[in-house]
């Protein structure tokens, strides 16, 4: 050290301070950089209140109010006028855009001048008895145009006369009875179903491979009154004048009869619409139970058993025809309903999203009504039109979710949920890609009781979030959470509110069962274990009205917000929170289940499982995989490093597949547009969502085989093709599998 | 400042120096850090330079050799053993994994105990003349054992018996030309067909078709010698002894026959081999044109054209049967051939992506062999030997991909492309979320002139980038991308070398016509517009040995190392570019193309068009529609934010998914697993890559059709579906759409 001089040791000194200062900054700055992703903190507690306070009971009453005044019908000009004012008001809400998407569908309407309606007639020709030809509209609305006749739409021509068979429900297991049981041949006969149990298209199908020539439903006293209810316009069952409207298609998601598979637009092949999807043989009529007492009243034949019995004070004799006396009178139905290529619109709104705009949440409900859909549907477009306002407002301030949200008003879901799937058709590929999940809002209310949930397995658990965050319309200082969980505790499975399958028959089917997105649907409803009227009264009747909902549903519209803010708040959290609120530990555990009962429901069969050599242990084995999996992905999740963008992103991504990874391109058999492997209608109720439903119905099927043995082959494809889907599913939740 | 002493002045300045210093330190450590996708330098040239320099056409000569020693039959313990090899070497190689897959297929072998051959019987029933049973062995090769004698693989059994009709090469148009035009019907006759201009498999389905109970297939020398050349050892040309062996099915993608559209697992539910996909219903057997001239010496019937002509001394008579004399002599097929379940292997190599494990680029090619596999498989094979081998070098030294890179030895592609097309199946739900591109590495050489290269429209801008980078064999100092160019210049459609469609035939099958991911093929080849012989002349043969290619095909090895390079260079640049390498304009340009042409075809038939109001206007209107998507994302892509991972993880998807978005879920008519609107084979030949497969197949059977106006209406539908599929393709390009 002896040739420097203090004074340049000290400068070295100096400048190894320095250097060592200029070192800890540099540190410093490099580790406090965020890096990318550091947006991650998600919708807060603060955003989500924000965003659910901002709705109001009483601005969805004046939504309701507005959507009900006129008939909507789909194809109507009414309801284009009602498209373009939610587009408006959804521009002024402060979405990014609202557009309106027109298709050109095959809809169906009565011939104006030619009136449907069923009669009675003796041997000289004469029509002794004519069915009424509207029903008796209520106070108020007595000058409103264009109140549709209830008619089944998509009904064939015609006018077939012949005896009539009375069928109870119509359904499959009703004409196993009546043929196979008490002998009864439907083959050239008018038959005569009650409305109530299934879908009203699925009797129409059986009806006409019971060889069938027409089909009357009918409004039952025991399936559409309450007890101790009177009828509307003093209480909400359904008067003996109502009707329930609705369409007869047995599409099984094909969308638009004469497009199935491609979206109806102007460069669109169409069939012929003698060549359509779904559309029924043979004419179809239905009526109140004033007229069905009247046809009831004098039939012949057998007695049936009594759970075919309604509460019409008459003997629902089977038939064949009249009884002794009256048997040279026939029935005839009298059908012009006409098919025409309609243009439709839907509405579509988006807010973009900031970080993610490739990533969708859909919120969708439709806006057509039969008349004045004062439940069916504008509760849910109310619903929706409020969930608008509230998220268009917070973007007004400033907010702006991590992930583009998209709301849906669909047009024509009463057609056959041709708005909607349509779209799904034009949109298929981006939403598989893009397609977080799809919300329903469809009607809100079909009951005063309590809430009713039904989405898919992953959904469970950000539902019980939901609900512990929203007050409970019955009780006040409660949670929506608690009330329902009191009212409806899934005893069966666990300490929890109930939370059922996804069936059909709304606009969710194709985004689900054809492009499997992750859906779920909400509403109030009401005690399935008193009240055992089917749907609600005055279903898809003129007496849906406004008034109905104001005076008995939800006069303080308290339960229309908690549903709207269900399906809010859903949307949001999706929408929102960084790490997808997917839970796939809930789909492992429902997959068990369904496999130990569809498993369960084949040993029924106990010597064909020997004799064909039938084992489940390939779908068992799989669900051990796939919870595995699921259990091992969700343990990586907690310790995902939360600001690496490109580790949420792939995980994200993960989740979102998860349900995409259950749709087989293949379909279920001879049903190429469901394609959902575990969830889908049965093939003889599109209302009821069944687990495996392949395997399902291929067990069902074994009832009536003429070769067991090729069913029972098919019962083992099926549970061939469910194995392989849950192992598949378990490898998307392998980040490199 | 006067109560400062300068000492504390001193401090104070020393420690704002200090300070200025410790935030020059944490602005430079703030900005110097990366940001999450920084990492966004891609493939270096250096990177890929030692990568392409690390393969040695030496090493590329022993993979050879050591691959083509022994037979491969696919389903044989040897060909096991050499997947055990490939694997344990891939793994020493330094992959991060490497294991063997296994599926249980249908197979097909001769039996071992009856041979298949052809006789001509006389009136006694002796047999007069016999095919050989074998083809005669090369030197060198006596004493190996399992040389399968030529056979149609999945061909039925039986011993049909009959007159024998010529049908040139079994072509649809061939039949049509029989049966119309020269009035000859094939129903119960034993036709037999020369190989060549089609694959074998449409020619047995036309005989089927056309009623014949049999089929014999010959080489015949003008199709299967090249002039001037010798036969094999002398030469490159089939010796008369020589035949090709092949598989006959119709799978049209299905995978395994019995398990079509699901993996050949344990689990997997099976078809009965009646039931199977694709399986002839007749008898079929190759043979070699020694035993052809005999079999077609003296037929009778007609003279045919000269086109229908081959290079044997003989007429080429028509029949059916024999010339006047020996007419009551009869061909009669013999074939035992026994189909079986049997276990089957793949390989399947990983290296794990560094940035984005969850996106793959794969590189395979099949192991199974008919023989020696000389040429097909083994030079593709080797090719992906040496590419393991020079990747995982890299990856020793520390390098590792932006994404993941997988590896791929087939087995069973020769019976119908099962062992890649069954781990499609398994693997198709990641594959369609995660695969970017499917590199094929089938023959790695077909002849010597220059490279053919046969992708998607996407991927010619990469190809063309990477042969720039790569010497030419042909000439020193020049690149492959200018000997390619001055030897095929795509003149019709632009200054730059020929890249053609894709058609079938090889095992990037599911991974492209059913998956939708962005596939290529390379190799080299003959000059084809002086080189008219199918194929290369011993195909298939046991002729095709390890010699072959060191003797005749590539004697320096350094063809095989540019088609190694090439691959290689695709599958890196693919792996490791930030962003991806594709090029959405190539394929508007492509699509406008193929538009174009295909209404040209449609022109020949003016009045139909007026007739039946044919227009190409939607496809045109659509096509125009993505060349604006195109051309505004490829806009969009120049200003991208490469240091933004979102970002270009979003670009990225896009790009992935475009392919995808021309796969059709519904599949081409009666064609459920070819689901590719834009490229699929058509229907008569599975070899030929046709654009807008569905309107080329439509117009192809107006020739044919029993109703035109039934055939004009499926032209007109398949051309809706494809402007449908080209504006969901547009739509993709979209971000928020």
């Amino acid at each position: 050290m002896g040739f420097l001089s203090s004074r340049v040791f000290k400068w070295i000194c100096w400048l190894s301070v320095v250097a060592a200062f200029f070192l800890i900054g540099f540190l410093i700055g490099w580790f406090a950089r965020p890096t990318q992703s550091a947006r991650s903190d998600g919708p807060s507690h603060a955003v989500l209140q924000e965003f659910l306070d901002e709705m109001q009971a009483e601005n969805i009453r004046q939504h309701l109010r507005k959507f009900t005044r006129l008939p909507h019908l789909a194809g109507t000009e009414q309801n284009l006028r009602l498209a373009e004012r939610i587009r408006d008001e959804w521009l002024r809400y402060g979405l990014d855009s609202a557009e309106i998407v027109h298709y050109d569908v095959l809809l169906s309407y009565p011939n104006e001048t030619k009136p449907n309606y069923i009669s009675v007639v003796d041997d000289a020709g004469n029509e002794v008895f004519n069915s009424s030809l509207s029903e008796p509209v209520p106070e108020g609305y007595e000058d409103v145009p264009n109140i549709v006749p209830p008619y089944s739409a998509f009904s064939a021509k015609g006018q077939p006369e012949g005896d009539m068979v009375y069928v109870n429900y119509g359904r499959t297991e009703d004409f196993f009875l009546l043929q196979r049981d008490m002998g009864v041949n439907c083959s050239g006969k008018i038959v005569i179903a009650r409305y109530g149990k299934i879908f009203r298209g699925n009797k129409v199908k059986n009806a006409i491979l019971a060889g069938a020539k027409g089909i009357i439903l009918f409004s039952d006293p025991a399936d559409y009154c309450a007890p101790g209810v009177r009828p509307y316009p003093d209480g909400w069952n359904l008067p003996g004048g109502g009707a329930q409207r609705g369409n007869v298609l047995n599409l099984n998601g094909a969308g638009d009869p004469l497009t199935p598979g491609y979206p109806a637009k102007e460069y669109t092949y169409r069939y012929r619409t003698d060549e359509g999807a779904g559309l029924p043989s043979i004419p179809v009529h239905p009526i109140g139970y004033n007229d069905a007492a009247v046809l009831l009243r004098n039939m012949g034949g057998q007695i049936p058993p009594n759970n075919w019995k309604g509460d019409l004070n008459v003997s629902y004799r089977i038939g064949p025809g009249f009884a002794d006396g009256l048997a040279n009178r026939k029935v005839r139905m009298n059908i012009h309903t006409i098919n025409r290529v309609t243009r439709i619109y839907n509405v579509i709104g988006k807010i973009r999203g900031a970080v993610e705009p490739d990533r969708y949440i859909i919120l969708g409900g439709h806006r057509d009504a039969w008349v004045f859909g004062g439940i069916d549907p504008s509760t849910g477009a109310a619903v929706v039109h409020e969930t608008v306002r509230s998220a268009g407002t917070l973007v007004g301030r400033g907010w702006r979710p991590r992930r583009t949200i998209i709301f849906a008003s669909w047009d024509a879901e009463e057609f056959g949920l041709l708005g909607s799937t349509e779209w799904a058709e034009e949109h298929a590929k981006i939403l598989q890609e893009r397609a977080v999940a799809y919300i329903n809002a469809d009607s809100a209310i079909e009951g005063m009781y309590t809430l009713r949930v039904d989405c898919v397995p992953s959904l469970h658990t950000l539902v019980y979030d939901v609900t512990k965050k929203i007050s409970s319309p019955d009780e006040d200082g409660v949670s929506l959470y608690d009330s329902w969980h009191k009212k409806d505790n899934w005893t069966d499975d666990r300490d929890a509110p109930r939370i059922s399958k996804l069936g059909s028959g709304s606009d969710f089917e194709a985004y689900f069962i054809r492009l499997g997105i992750a859906s779920g649907r909400a509403r109030y409803t009401k005690n399935t274990k008193t009240e055992k009227y089917s749907s609600y009264p005055v279903y898809h009747s003129v007496y849906e009205t406004f008034e109905l909902v104001e005076r008995f549903y939800d006069p303080s519209f308290r339960k229309l917000l908690a549903v709207a803010q269900v399906r809010g708040a859903l949307v949001l959290r999706l929408a929102d929170s960084p790490l997808l609120p997917l839970d796939c530990t809930e789909y492992a555990d429902a997959l068990a289940k369904y496999a130990r009962a569809i498993a369960e429901a084949a040993r029924k069969h106990p010597d064909e499982l020997l004799e064909y050599r039938v084992s489940f242990d390939a779908l068992f084995s799989a669900v051990d995989n796939f919870t595995a999996a699921a259990t091992s992905f969700h343990e990586r999740l907690r310790t995902l490093d939360l600001t690496n963008a490109m580790e949420v992103r792939m995980a994200n991504d993960q989740l979102m597949y998860l349900e995409r990874a259950f749709v087989d391109p293949l379909g279920l058999p001879g049903r190429p547009f469901y394609r959902h492997i575990i969830f889908a209608p049965s093939s003889h109720n599109k209302y009821a969502g069944e687990s495996f439903p392949g395997i399902y119905d291929a067990l069902f099927d074994i009832q009536n085989a003429p070769r067991p043995d090729k069913a029972w082959e098919e019962v083992k494809r099926q549970i061939s093709i469910a194995a392989f889907t849950v192992h598949a599913a378990a490898m998307t939740l392998n980040p490199t599998a």
